[in-house]
Order: structure tokens, then sequence, then C-alpha cells
């Protein structure tokens, strides 16, 4: 990023540069998440990091088609708000001595994740729309979709299973 | 936090700790939001932000009694997360040149604060329900309606006013 250099003057600039810091963030989550995947000892819990991790690929795909849409170059930004929420996601599961609760901190932690692009997208979608580019919109939204459903899933896991048996 | 010390061994501790972490990143808000309402040029979100900052020290005060109630030591631990989200509200803002898209980005900056404080809330708020704290819980539920009620007007305010002038 060009800190001093002001080079965000329309919307359009705002937007693609959001679609780049998020293109970052799905990219960084590609690495995350088999490595929580590796960490997590639930069963249904790993397998639905991988489950995810397979949608992530898609999603990143879907960034570069809308790049193209926009017919601007596919390219990352620095997200540090994505690095943060994995670096916290490293440094707690590390402190974390018993299984069940450490499942309850991946599951806190894949959240954090999927909340911020939850919003990210949502901004995006809006952005969109209002600069009259309903395909890019409609490729971010199936995205959106993907994003609400994962975390629903890991509620359900943390409620039904993870949070019980770290408390019994 | 001691990263080789797997210090957390119970649900009580991971609950704790993460009281830290969001304990944390409300004080760092308390300090970012008059920066915002200081960069904002619509008045109306310039006032939301000030407003939204008499919350945040609330959200504080609640915490420590949270603290209290579970006989612990009122204590933040950093949190790389909010850090990392703050420090990106302060870059993207610093590269708008124009008005209107400063204040649709300093909305999706304080959007992606909100709904990452949501997330916190929210695993918090199961967390301390399981662990039978109705005490806790009710207080964080204050706080978490306040953050939603936050980001619904942020929404109205980008939809309604800010990103339409920033397009037009």
């Amino acid at each position: 990023m060009g800190l001093f250099t002001q080079d965000i003057k329309t919307m359009d600039d705002l937007f693609l540069h959001q679609l780049q810091d998020i293109y970052y963030a799905e990219k960084q989550l590609v690495k995350a998440l088999p490595k929580m995947a590796g960490k997590a000892t639930d069963k249904l819990l790993k397998q639905s990091f991988l489950t995810h991790l397979d949608e992530t690929k898609t999603h990143v795909q879907r960034l570069e088609q809308v790049f193209r849409m926009h017919g601007a170059e596919v390219k990352a930004v620095d997200c540090p708000a994505i690095d943060g929420i994995i670096e916290e996601a490293d440094e707690v599961t590390g402190e974390v001595a018993d299984k069940s609760v450490l499942d309850a901190a991946l599951i806190n932690a894949a959240q954090a994740a999927e909340h911020y692009e939850i919003t990210r997208d949502g901004s995006r979608i809006a952005c969109a729309k209002q600069l009259d580019r309903a395909d890019g919109a409609s490729l971010l939204q199936k995205t959106l979709d993907e994003e609400k459903a994962t975390d629903k899933k890991l509620t359900t896991l943390a409620e039904g299973r993870v949070n019980l048996r770290a408390v019994s």
C-alpha cells in the first residue's frame, strides 16, 4: 500500500482496493485451514475445516473472475486484519492443553475469520450494486452464502458437541 | 501471552482468556473512535462514531463487572485481530482523497470492528451460558445488542447517504 499516495479517488477505486484486500484474506485462509484441520480433534470439526478449504479455493477463483469483469489486474494487498485474526488463532490454540477446549478455541477462531469475510463481502456486494455491477455482486453473493452456511455449521458443532464435551 | 505455557486447561480458562482479549479490543476502540469521528466528513456519521464511543466506554465497564463476577483480575491480553483491523482502517483511510469515498471507507472499517466484536461477544455469551453464568451472559448481551444496533445504523448511513454521494 502506498500510505501517503491517496490512490483511492472514486468508489470504483475503493471497491478494487477492497477486492485486493479480501483476495489476500482468502488466500491466507487457504494456507491456515489445513493447519486448523490438523489441530482439530473432533472428526466432524476436522471435516468441516477441510470442506471449507475447498470452498475457500473456489472463493479465490471467483474473486479472480470479479477482477477480470472489472478489467483489473488480479492483485492482493496486505490485510493486517486477517493476519491478526490468524495470528491470534495460532497463539490461543498454542496455549490450550485440553483437546475439547482446543476444539472450542479453534471454532471461535474460525468464526472470527468467517465473520470478517462476511462483513467484507457484504460491503463489497453493496458497493458492486451501487456501481451497477450486478455480475460481480452475484458472484460475491455465492461466496457470502457459503460463508454464512459455514458459520452456522460451526455454531451447531460448538453448541451440539464441542463445548458440551469441553465443560463436562 | 505465554505462547508455550499451555495455560488454558478448561472452558473457564478459555472464557477468561477471551474476556481479556475483548477487553483489550474495546479499549483500543475507545482510542480509535475519536480519530475516526475526526476524519468523518458526514455530520451524522461523525455523530454516530461519537455516540458509539460513549457506548464503548460502557462496554469496557461492563467487562470489568464480568471479570469481578468471576472473581478474576481485570486484565487485557494483546488482540492482534483488532490491532490489524484498526491498522487497516488507518491505512485505507490515509489513501482516500475524496471526502465521500473517505466516509464510505470509514464505515467499512467501523463495520469490520463491530462485526469482530459481535462475533466475539456471541461466543462469550454462548460460553458463559454453558458455564451457568447467566449474570455475565446478560451483561454481555446488552453490549451485543448495542453493537448490532450500531452496525445497522452504519449500514443505513452507507446505503442512504454516504455511498450514494460517493458514486454521484
